[in-house]
């Protein structure tokens, strides 16, 4: 059995690198064909590995000495840091040494190093970052969501096609529902850029393009794959994240607000749980990072080890499913 | 007593003309120094007045025979139907016969109609529509929702003086808070228009600027004003929407779930009525389309008869605290 190889920043996140390290056990113990590499504090892992039960012939450590912040410059980060664990882990990639990574630091730095380490892939103008948000019926994939905040219509119908393939490949849905973000939902509606790519997606008989879709309908669940530019992409991934944050508080509230509607809440505790578990980012792992050599998958700044032990499966299933090449076939 | 007039379109929107007709009737019994003109169908409009009590001196019903829907091209419709309810309307107002005017019809024509007919105010690049949006404190202004898809720096600048002049007339908040929606709560975060847009913000000392804002805050209420280009504003106000019906929804389903959770639904049925009463959008009138030489407000097309009788109050609040005499203020 051939393992698959996947790198991990153990020093990025909140919970850096105790929920990464962690993650990593918990998947090396779920899943048998995996090889996990992780950069970082060697020591502060090692003290978090010990005691732990995982097959040690499939965890590799490297140690590394820096960490990017949130606060620094990417670019210059990505360029000087050439000890953090994150530049570490994308040069493993580059060099072969494993098909995929997984980390929980700064997008910005996880963006820009995918691309100036890693590199496009060839023929993709611009790599997007993808989203998974749950909807009423399942998951919504949402793409760009923050990596391009001034696109072209051509890179949206990139974004489109490598959403679409994901998607099918990942979500095991044949010919996912493909829907272009706009503020109506007639043909013709839009800003510049959103009427300029309509046509090149209505076009494309390789996807199952229904199109414009406005915000109001995203929740529903009605498209697979939700299309958008990177700065539409954020505004409407932080604002779910938000309001349901929110949302939910505001329920809270009002159960606390007197006793007969505590004990209600009591009683509706058990009930609200797989709705809670279903909200639960958590669940699916991280953002995959398309259109570079190999998978990037940028996991939530508070993941969790549950959070990143999905994101490794999440790896594992995009290179069993041979993604990229998928990818590269549909863009050539 | 001098009368403010207010001029409604009694044919716009879906419950029409008998939500308009009995908000009408509702904000005169309400308000003692508003005159209102309505235009539309007269037989039918008389039908629903027919039996109510109410100030016969204080309306006037302006008979039209044709309608702009929803499907038209909205200029079209403007110069082709000059009988329509909405243009009797806008003439109306650009002949000084009324001071405001509110329509539940079509947004496209609402707004090429304020500009056609009723024309911008002097200095005023491009009119905003405004938003009022329920946040965790209190309401949010969101502004521009939907007006111009495609904004430039200068325009964005404009939304953020009108919109902080009407937040400060009209919800009572000496200085309010205003921020720029972007991708990352950073000074230099942002796409090209965001970026652009910062430095004039932050430069003038009329406004409360408090920086950039990542969707995910603005349902805290952090900020009084939110300012963004009409597509992202259209994206935050839809999304708002949807995902509150989405996850109350979801909530319910839960409760329906079992027997002991209906139970518990039922024992905090009570206390969650205040906070649906919170995101009922009926509560808080229409949106503003601000920057015209009078104010036109855009009711919700699915308004009932309380929305149509609290946007017609907004009218009279904005008319009585003199806000477009003080936008020509600040803006000349």
């Amino acid at each position: 059995m051939e393992l698959k190889k996947i790198v991990i920043d153990a020093m990025g996140g909140d919970d850096a690198p105790k929920a990464m390290v962690e993650g990593a056990v918990w998947a090396l113990n779920t899943c048998e064909d995996i090889y996990l590499i992780l950069t970082g504090d060697e020591p502060k892992i090692n003290e978090i590995l010990k005691g732990k039960t995982y097959d040690k012939n499939r965890m590799e450590i490297i140690h590394t000495t820096e960490v990017i912040t949130n606060d620094e410059s990417p670019v210059l980060a990505i360029r000087r840091k050439k000890d953090a664990s994150l530049v570490r882990a994308l040069y493993l990639v580059k060099d072969k040494k494993a098909e995929a990574l997984v980390s929980a630091g700064s997008t910005g730095a996880v963006l820009a190093g995918g691309t100036l380490v890693i590199g496009r892939m060839k023929g993709i103008e611009r790599p997007a970052l993808g989203s998974l948000i749950p909807n009423e019926k399942g998951m919504t994939l949402l793409i760009d969501c923050g990596a391009n905040v001034d696109s072209k219509p051509h890179f949206l119908h990139q974004f489109a096609k490598m959403g679409s393939i994901y998607y099918e490949n990942i979500l095991d849905i044949k010919h996912p529902k493909v829907a272009l973000v706009n503020n109506g939902s007639e043909d013709k509606k839009g800003n510049a850029l959103v009427k300029d790519t309509f046509p090149l997606l209505k076009n494309d008989t390789t996807l199952n393009f229904i199109g414009n879709m406005e915000a109001r309908d995203i929740p529903t669940g009605e498209a697979h794959v939700i299309v958008c530019d990177g700065f539409v992409g954020n505004v409407i991934l932080k604002l779910t994240e938000g309001l349901a944050a929110s949302l939910l508080g505001m329920v809270k509230e009002s159960i606390m607000s007197t006793t007969v509607s505590k004990i209600g809440g009591l009683l509706i505790k058990k009930s609200m749980k797989s709705m809670k578990k279903r909200l639960d980012y958590t669940e699916y792992g991280g953002a995959p990072l398309l259109g570079l050599e190999a998978l990037v998958v940028k996991a939530h700044g508070s993941s969790n080890a549950k959070a990143f032990k999905n994101a490794i499966l999440q790896c594992k299933t995009f290179i069993d499913h041979k993604v990229n090449d998928k990818i590269k076939q549909q863009l050539l």
